[in-house]
């Protein structure tokens, strides 16, 4: 994979066609000239190495948390501000390692590293700080029946952290490199994986622009760094069907913007909606997109609606397309895949299409209701009981004492059989 | 200004007016109480002191850049992707102090510190490398005639800094405290500001969330800190008009969205289309919006359009109305006021409308295209020469061997006049 940034930009903004003119004035020949010896030059920029690894470890390893300390989300209970912040300090217990790799534009990716969990030290003007120049991953390693450690469908993450890292002018990573890397860290931290089904070792790669600067444009220089840290059962008790509120007063994403990448830059402006439903009791905000009111995700999750449809009155599992405003999301893909393959038999149809708000409210109205869930992979699947829109709240389907409906049991178990590897298949990654 | 977080975040979406629905198993007496418990307990938090200042000099003062070396921003050559890395990075000489203040959610604002300019220590799972917790503000010093030094419009900038902290559910910060904490800052670092008209202290107030977790929501802590930099004019020897081009192929901001306020989100997104502009041999895109193509912002910085009017004939001076989608320029809104004070009543319109890419197309074509110009802090003003747009190149007025216009000359003399103290103003805070 060529490391260079210039190459990645391009292919970030491929098949995206501006109508030129050059000016008067531009020797057009000579910059072109300019272009292609900097390109030439990238070719010279090292990609990842991972046989260049070096291991530091810890002088003061730390000590276990107890598996049952380990509750990855507890629902939201409401409003209680203090007791939101509370609840997101204790999900994050980290390991006592990080995998580090740092990148310049001159020299392409440095050799890796494993060291001790430790602070990074950064000057003030560095532009992760001023200009979001920052992008993520998440993602889980899992202890097998057999004590085999796995993650699930890494290339997947691989791909779209090269697409979000490619749009905001930081470095593309060999992929599977980084894999084989995150193996080694995972390894290295092992211990840290509680062996137990529910249990995994959540993990974060991240990129951010290191270059010190108050000037706005591509850092020439980047830190990978992934760090991991256990993570419990997000529903330790059973499922617990979640109330959304739709939010029709504020976009999270839209056509030919930036909200399909994983990027720092989607999540901060979230919280306030997110802080406004939970106020009102609401677990997570439903993102509404146009005058349409078409549904597109779940805070931080994909959706899922699965209904009778209006015409045809087949089962159909809906989720919104890949246009550009939706995260990529490799739970949305296992979903849709899993689907296709287990459902479509016995007579589902599967539709990545828009649907509107409206015509949700509308399926419930009429009794064609089946189920709602987000898809993500902090909890695999997330029921939904209900959700408030326009005032009124839309029934999701679930009897009174049920939390989960049977689409959402299905795929929590078709997927999780997968990731501990009981059921031995493609997208499990044995480390 | 109460300093806690929840209170600012309703302010920010204060007009927003959700349709609510509670959900059936959702006790909203017993929310609503807890809600306002946590918001009494807040009016504790402290507000930002300024008489809690402590003052720890280094010992080690760097040396003084010579005034030539402080370019403020060579104009773009083209698309050698090296030199313009190499650019920024000559950029930033920063100054030997910097002003830092601690915010927690429990405590609020800390006492604030000047202390030697030094790197930030920070766990790797702080929510600024992930969620893009960060705004910031630009604004410049200067030294006038009689040695005194100056702020231009400081109170815009931190009116501006709790709109966009606020609205990624970081802290507000009375604004007063933070000017004359900032006016401590430059009177401790002012033998960095060069003396001479075109010459400044580039200041840069930052806002980070430093919550660790890995989980998404409201940060219960965050670091504000001010850095400088000494700059020079941003034209040393004299303008140089900008080419531009149209960018209909990304989108930087939408209604809803988060478009107009100084968040690092809307920053990094921005790279690539700055990148593919500059490979054609343009200085800066031009951001247009919809369906309409209207003309937003350039790059960094407001447009402005002067233009005889199709229907009266009028010259008329119009740039796009502050709808969601505009950055609200501290420049942008000091050429409007000026030019309702001052040019008004020489004939002309001022107007804040949307303008279609093709009506500005259109005033070339038909000979009433007067002049264009963007407006920002760096340049004060930036003549534009052209704009490719569609794949032609729209002419924006100036003769061939004119690089300014006539507007964009005298918005550049009556605001440095300001900024500089030669005509005394309201608009010129001396600290």
């Amino acid at each position: 994979m060529k490391p260079f940034q210039q190459l990645a930009c391009r292919k970030a903004l491929a098949g995206l066609t501006p109508r030129i003119a050059l000016p008067q004035n531009v020797a057009a020949n000579r910059l072109s000239q300019r272009s292609f010896s900097a390109s030439a030059r990238a070719f010279q920029a090292a990609g990842l190495d991972a046989s260049k690894l070096t291991v530091t470890k810890t002088s003061t390893p730390k000590e276990l948390t107890a598996p049952q300390d380990l509750v990855f989300g507890k629902t939201f209970t409401g409003g209680d501000f203090a007791s939101i912040v509370h609840r997101i300090v204790v999900l994050t217990r980290l390991t006592d390692h990080m995998l580090s790799v740092e990148w310049t534009a001159t020299d392409g990716w440095h050799a890796p590293r494993i060291i001790p969990y430790q602070n990074l030290s950064l000057d003030p003007s560095t532009c992760v700080f001023h200009y979001a120049f920052e992008c993520f991953e998440g993602m889980k390693a899992y202890k097998d029946k057999n004590g085999g450690i796995r993650l699930f469908r890494p290339d997947k993450n691989m791909q779209r952290l090269n697409k979000s890292s490619s749009r905001i002018a930081l470095p593309t990573v060999d992929g599977e490199a980084l894999t084989k890397l995150i193996g080694d860290f995972v390894k290295t931290d092992s211990r840290f994986i509680p062996d137990a089904r529910g249990y995994s070792l959540y993990l974060r790669p991240t990129m951010i622009g290191t270059q010190k600067t108050l000037g706005v444009g591509p850092p020439g220089s980047a830190l990978l760094f992934v760090i991991a840290s256990p993570v419990g059962p997000y529903y330790p008790t059973g499922f617990k069907a979640i109330s959304l509120e739709a939010t029709d007063y504020a976009v999270r994403a839209w056509p030919g913007g930036v909200g399909d990448k994983k990027l720092g830059a989607n999540y901060a402006p979230c919280i306030l909606p997110q802080l406004e439903a939970a106020s009102r009791g609401f677990q997570q905000n439903l993102w509404l997109f146009g005058e349409e009111e078409y549904v597109t995700e779940v805070g931080t999750m994909n959706l899922f609606i699965a209904l009778k449809n209006k015409e045809t009155g087949q089962k159909e599992l809906i989720t919104a397309p890949l246009d550009g405003t939706i995260l990529e999301g490799v739970t949305r893909d296992s979903v849709l895949s899993l689907a296709r393959e287990r459902l479509v038999p016995k007579g589902w149809a599967v539709s990545e299409r828009k649907i509107r708000m409206s015509d949700v409210a509308e399926a419930a109205e009429e009794g064609r209701m089946i189920e709602v869930f987000g898809a993500g992979t902090a909890a695999i699947v997330s029921p939904v009981r209900n959700i408030s829109y326009s005032g009124k709240l839309v029934d999701c389907g679930l009897k009174e004492n049920e939390e989960a409906g049977e689409i959402a049991l299905q795929m929590k178990n078709w997927i999780e059989g997968i990731q501990y590897g009981d059921e031995e298949h493609a997208w499990s990654y044995v480390i």
